[in-house]
């Protein structure tokens, strides 16, 4: 990691107040700002006719979806005819697995295909995921398996959370539907090679998809170097009110629609269609790209700052996920703490009014074995020790000092 | 229906400005209020946590989500752990189709229930529909045919579009697992006898659910009286932002989750819960319904004004769906001109700045034939003529001479 010089200076004209609450949970979802609301405001009050409607108004609300689809898609790299508007990442992720793995399957029925054994009635019954998705992945690839009989395999990651790429090339195959890996991991911030896993898919005739809920509006993406057929987004998680997403679905690609009906979005997700919700993704993915191309490297910067004060105060703790810097996101730092429970770390830093998280905050469930670090090689009772902070603006020294100072007295009085 | 006494009347005092754009598509999508947009506001500046998020703000989302599932579920005489937020009618309407008939199919597979005839696995694999039911509802139900073997009935209507109940009892049986018929029509606006249609389908064992889309915010609801399993709610339908929807789901009631991830509401819908979205839904629906109750009477009486007026101006003109107010929504009138095309009359209507539309709103595919017309025993070529006219506030008198005159002159140019 980079150099820890300026975190200790003098934090005499920091803007922060040392009594502030900070918010480090970025990576759960964040502020809408100011002038995304003013961006939606006009669909809401004036222009709020149904963009399937035939009159004018009608029309002018369609004009207005399809030029935030056009915005949108520029910024990832994308045609606007592949950009499925979604309710968020987990119905993208679940139109994704289970969309195209139905039509692949159905597909392979209309052809005529059965002549192979029983219980084997599609060539491609198969679906690699990595071992640390998020559970909108895992479960709808288990929701794949317990109803269209496909059988999973979960690629093995090194302990950096990096997919074991040697290992991935044996478990993919001609009978691989589909491959997923997320574009950056929620819970340790590791990028993947998507690019390269995605070309050995489709060596093997395979699909791919990348989840990129936590990359987007974070670190560039650019959907045709990428190679993916299909690439998860969700606008909350860098700026767009809650309930809106996108499907990045390359054209050629084989799917299924999950959500029948009207036919809207080119008949490949059904509902009246969010038009301020598409004008508010689009601005505030635009804005996160232009912050991060002028921020991205100063908040890169602290987050190295923050990992070696961390590392530095408390020597048990340990960072999960990459080390090397441009193989994780910009502003994500995630530990373990040897000896101590997590959540009684984030009781103590939610006193101080620091809010982080243990890891996901995606799921309900806050009993189960912490599944992404066991993959990672941790054993259980480290992997419940961990604590992620995560941020989309650079961090200064004066909070870095604060987070490290909270964190060494609470790790300290827990240890005992 | 009523008089045309009040309509001919001089509107001297109108406060209708007679080159006013008028908008009458409000069964599509209506505005949503400032006052809804206020008290969502906060949920995206402020207490923006994600509401799974373990620390105060993460707490404090969850509480004012908790909040507005209370208020919303009140509104619709339903207990609060009974309400699903979802992305929509739509999605709710998928929701309720797939998820019931998945469940019970899984649920008498795994009941080893294997003694059945081949391509018959299971006792209920029967679907049972109205004839004129949205395609979220046709497109599912088709949907679980194509991927699960349901077998679908459509159930006849008559000519005012209410499901015929001697029909329905004939075709309902112990192999049906599962009817949906829509509360009110999106088309022709009429009603239908839920809570009788309810008692026969569970006479049968069989689930029932409503599609409410068109109702609520519209005429009062209390699921508990319409004794249905499920019941679907748009909120864009009554003043919430597009993009968010209720399923209201019995406890008891069989459900496969079709959105897999986290676990969020009760592992009945996964996603990052949009909290500004329950707030201004709950917030909508409390508005509309106030609203009815206020001005629900007067927005019935100028339906029935301008029903009389248009039939007065055009003798050819018919209503289409019910004539007994009652079993009508309130701000609905639909009606055929024979002889002309009902694109034609929309094209006329529109440069003089009245939208209305030619039925529903919520099918990209423009040219196919209007099956609920056709269902209610309309030819083809006359249910082509089709014109619905939808507001959510009492109409005016000089608007509806407006409406009348515009019509008129248009049918009467296009008749020849």
């Amino acid at each position: 990691m980079a150099g820890n010089a300026s975190w200790e200076a003098s934090d005499a004209h920091d803007s922060y107040a040392a009594d502030e609450a900070m918010y480090l949970d970025a990576a759960s979802t964040v502020a809408v700002s100011p002038s995304v609301i003013k961006a939606m405001l006009p669909f809401w009050l004036s222009d709020y006719a149904n963009p399937s409607s035939v009159h004018a108004y009608g029309k002018s609300a369609a004009e207005s979806l399809e030029n935030a689809r056009r915005i949108f898609a520029s910024d990832l790299g994308a045609p606007a005819h592949e950009v499925i508007f979604t309710s968020g990442g987990t119905e993208s992720d679940n139109l994704a697995i289970k969309g195209m793995a139905m039509a692949l399957r159905s597909a392979q029925i209309s052809d005529g295909d059965t002549a192979t054994p029983r219980g084997d009635r599609t060539r491609r019954n198969h679906i690699a995921i990595s071992a640390i998705e998020h559970p909108a992945i895992m479960e709808s690839a288990q929701w794949m398996s317990r109803y269209f009989g496909f059988q999973i395999d979960a690629l093995p990651v090194d302990s950096s959370g990096r997919v074991d790429v040697e290992a991935y090339e044996t478990i993919v195959s001609h009978r691989t539907a589909l491959v997923s890996v997320a574009l950056a991991n929620n819970e340790v911030g590791t990028m993947q090679p998507i690019s390269e896993l995605a070309r050995i898919a489709h060596l093997n005739g395979a699909l791919m998809h990348t989840d990129a809920v936590q990359a987007a509006g974070h670190v560039p993406i650019d959907m045709a170097s990428l190679g993916a057929d299909a690439m998860s987004v969700s606008g909350h998680k860098f700026g767009t009110p809650k309930g809106m997403g996108a499907l990045i679905l390359r054209s050629a690609a084989p799917y299924e629609p999950l959500i029948s009906g009207g036919g809207q979005e080119s008949g490949r997700r059904s509902g009246t269609q969010d038009v301020a919700g598409a004008v508010g993704m689009a601005v505030a993915l635009h804005e996160s790209v232009q912050r991060m191309r002028s921020v991205g490297e100063q908040i890169a910067e602290s987050r190295d700052m923050l990992i070696s004060a961390v590392l530095e105060a408390i020597p048990e703790a340990r960072l999960t996920g990459a080390r090397e810097p441009s193989q994780r996101l910009p502003g994500h730092a995630s530990f373990v703490f040897p000896r101590v429970l997590g959540e009684a770390l984030l009781v103590d830093l939610d006193t101080a009014g620091i809010m982080c998280s243990s890891g996901s905050a995606c799921s309900d469930a806050r009993d189960v074995a912490p599944r992404t670090l066991m993959a990672m090689g941790y054993d259980e009772q480290t992997a419940k020790t961990s604590i992620r902070m995560t941020f989309q603006t650079p961090l200064e020294p004066g909070q870095i000092r604060r987070i490290v100072h909270v964190l060494d007295s609470s790790y300290h009085r827990l240890a005992g």
